[in-house]
């Protein structure tokens, strides 16, 4: 069956993997999660060679994920952080995160585990419909050509 | 500032990444949870070679994240579905989508929207804290060592 209202070129997933679409890519957003804003600490912390890794920072750099600030004159040296678009990655991050707890961590247990600021309790997020706030899973939604499809609502 | 208790090889983004860090993997995902499940509609949907998308296919399954089943004895045919263990990769195709739909698609507005089928509205999930239901981003979690790291609870 052939589906004719979408084209890589017109979804958001295939859009964003242009961007990201690379492991090397994704632990660097993992790191600057975590707090690394510096070079020789995102070297250490990935285990990256040095030319791979600046090669990442400079496309997260030219795609607005990242900011690269100075932060010393005298050497000049600079720092990356993410943007508002960067730190929006995050509810991606955090899904793959949990998915490597149940299936790739195995019985060693997650590295990272996650505390909510504001209730102080130990958590694990989970997606709810936007309109309902009903918990959701995969089968619990349908989906439709949007406004960016090729054929609107066939 | 080096960090101690997280290395690659613990890391559950890192490990979800050796299975799924690649662009084309992931748009096999996404073809999955549209319905696709015959190799020559995912060949046709992705527009990718045809011998990446059977390398890609047999990672899948060699990883338990897609099952082969008959589904024609005479010629004997195959297709390829999500099992559990890819259905629950959902979440993270969602994010991926959502952040493209903000941050990539622009103007056009987004290929796919998402109806949930038990209050029937349109509906772009979020996360929420899994014990106290708020709402929550990145800025509103604190990111610890857990059992899998190297160091615990430092």
């Amino acid at each position: 069956m052939q589906r004719e209202w979408l084209s890589n070129d017109l979804c958001s997933v295939a859009g964003t993997l242009e961007i990201l679409g690379e492991r090397w890519t994704m632990l660097v957003l993992r790191e600057a999660f975590l707090g690394t804003r510096r070079f020789d600490d995102f070297h250490r912390n990935i285990g990256c060679a040095r030319n791979i890794l600046s090669e990442r920072l400079q496309k997260l750099v030219a795609n607005g994920v990242l900011e690269r600030r100075k932060y010393s004159d005298r050497p000049p040296r600079f720092e990356y952080r993410l943007t508002a678009k960067g730190i929006d990655l995050w509810p991606a991050i955090i899904a793959l995160m949990q998915w490597g707890d149940r299936y790739v961590a195995g019985e060693r247990g997650p590295a990272i585990v996650l505390e909510h600021k504001a209730c102080e309790h130990e958590s694990t997020p989970h997606l709810v419909c936007s309109h309902c706030g009903e918990r959701v899973n995969a089968r619990a939604m349908r989906a439709h050509p949007g406004p960016g499809a090729l054929i609107e609502s066939a």
